[in-house]
């Protein structure tokens, strides 16, 4: 099992159900409006759960990694970020922050960026100048470019500029439930196409029925998906936020972008759906595909076999230009039977 | 005297040139793609110019105290942003940056901001979600929203949301010069229409035959201009470079948003044209409008007196929800005496 979006109250608790669901690697989000130094506060802080937790998990900078990992009896973490506000308006960030353990950077988030518009905004911007550049920088280092929370321009440029597949970490079909948070088919057929990935969400707001979205209804939708798509193009990112107060969403959605509205009504995360809960759900996931019909290679690839395989090829940095340095930071093995992916 | 946009390579020489050209006021460029830290840092260079150089020039931060600045016998020097990147993702460093005396940025510089986007970029984004909060709280403030080197589409949104005037502090027609970076017909009415100001670029690259333009040719286009808008709604914006190394021209178009190309040619600034090439050439200007037969009132208007009107009501803070200790900062007498401008 691979999860391609959690932003859980880490704990523990929390290590302990990946453990006992049988979680093999988890991407976990690090920052959503932080600026550089305030993300290194917080993958210091994930020094410490590293440290604290090392019986249970451990950082994974590579598909490598994560299978010695694995082999171990542990839960590989994969660092990612939602959003490139900790590059600020440096490009260089990105090399500094790809060397501290990020692997996964989302263009934008909801908002505007400097690389490319939100679903939220009036008007989408497309791929700007600022983000060819780190469109690049990510291709050549080998860092993931989720386009989660995008807009659909933005989305389509990405996925035409990028020399390498790109992923949409956790979102659902917008023909299963139109939010302009979902994806629409022309941008699901071109990810496909071009070997990029779609990680399923099961947070209830990106689902028709919200918290009481079925089971059967999110692996039908998958099951329409796997055949417009290919069941090898889809996994699985939960969204998961466990156990997060609400002051958790405010940040996710304010930051310190706005002003927070003093006259609006609180929210607080929506209930989660029967089914999943907790990391210790994946297999009723597994089981609902099952029963739906897809096979059980299809299954394996769903649950995490097609986030592995993206992932090998995804995360391997371009040797034909990558500094000394990062190549050696990126474990010089892998380096030397190194080809570029595209093109 | 009243020059609305000036990033000279500050020096003791550059003061002396303001005094003997009788420039009374010049807004000054602080900062272009600096983050917060930085633009402080450059603000403290300021507080030490102005300390080695306190006979010849102080900081204002209302049209009072460049009166009393000028009675005194000095150049006023308002401080100035080409670019919202001090505020970084930060609503509330608009009111840190107005407290240490900023008050007029610049929503983008060329590409893509948080706010909008530049004259470069493909697409237009107009004004995003955080470019409103931005424009709210500038409007709040009594800091003036500059939209010079902004898109088309940008502009038009923020002379259309912002409920006071804005400016475009220097740049000249598209219709004189037709270059994106310049402002089109439609642009400059909507300006004038709302109350806003046109200060006039003499940047070479920003008018028809570069550094061989004739200052007759310049007095023509504000002639015609003035038939369009009103000689009420011109002023200057010299964008004059003066001293600056090329390094500088590098910081302006890169920041540290791309790499360096290390095969593009080395670029540097223009050479001015004959008749402005300093703070000592102002007369000339003002000897040229008058030769196309602009009356001296008129001339008065362009020269400084149109700036002073725009910036009396513009920097005037919003006393209905200005906050008591920017009150006090701004002057408790000018907030007393304030009604909102627009609305």
């Amino acid at each position: 099992m691979f999860d391609g979006a959690q932003y859980a109250q880490w704990s523990r608790k929390i290590f302990e159900q990946m453990r006992a669901g049988g979680v093999e690697a988890v991407d976990v989000t690090v920052a959503y409006h932080e600026n550089f130094r305030s993300t290194v506060n917080l993958l210091m802080e994930w020094n410490r759960l590293f440290r604290e937790n090392a019986d249970l998990i451990a950082l994974a900078q590579n598909i490598d990694e994560m299978r010695a990992i694995n082999a171990s009896g542990r839960t590989a973490i994969f660092l990612a970020l939602q959003n490139p506000s900790p590059i600020e308006a440096e490009i260089g960030l990105v090399e500094m922050l790809f060397r501290l353990g990020i692997r996964i950077m989302q263009l934008s988030y909801n908002n505007q960026s400097l690389l490319c518009s939100g679903w939220t905004e009036e008007h989408d911007s497309g791929l700007t100048l600022m983000g060819r550049e780190v469109v690049n920088e990510m291709n050549r280092l080998g860092m993931v470019i989720d386009m989660s929370h995008a807009g659909e321009r933005s989305t389509l440029d990405v996925i035409d500029y990028s020399a390498r597949p790109v992923v949409i970490s956790h979102a659902n079909p917008y023909s299963w439930h139109p939010t302009r948070r979902n994806v629409s088919d022309e941008v699901l057929r071109r990810l496909a196409r071009t070997g990029g990935l779609v990680g399923l969400s099961l947070y209830p707001r990106h689902m028709p029925a919200g918290s009481g979205t079925s089971l059967r209804g999110f692996c039908e939708m998958a099951a329409r998906l796997a055949d417009m798509i290919g069941a090898g193009r889809i996994g699985i990112g939960s969204d998961l936020c466990q156990d997060r107060p609400a002051s958790s969403l405010h940040w996710m959605r304010e930051g310190r972008w706005r002003f927070p509205n003093p006259t609006a009504e609180s929210t607080d995360f929506p209930s989660p759906v029967s089914w999943f809960s907790s990391n210790l759900d994946f297999p009723n996931i597994a089981e609902g595909l099952r029963q739906i019909g897809f096979a059980e290679q299809e299954i394996a690839g769903i649950m995490g076999g097609n986030w592995v395989r993206f992932l090998s090829s995804a995360m391997q940095p371009d040797d034909r230009t990558l500094p000394r340095s990062v190549a050696v930071a990126a474990g010089q093995g892998l380096v030397d039977k190194l080809a570029r992916v595209n093109g």
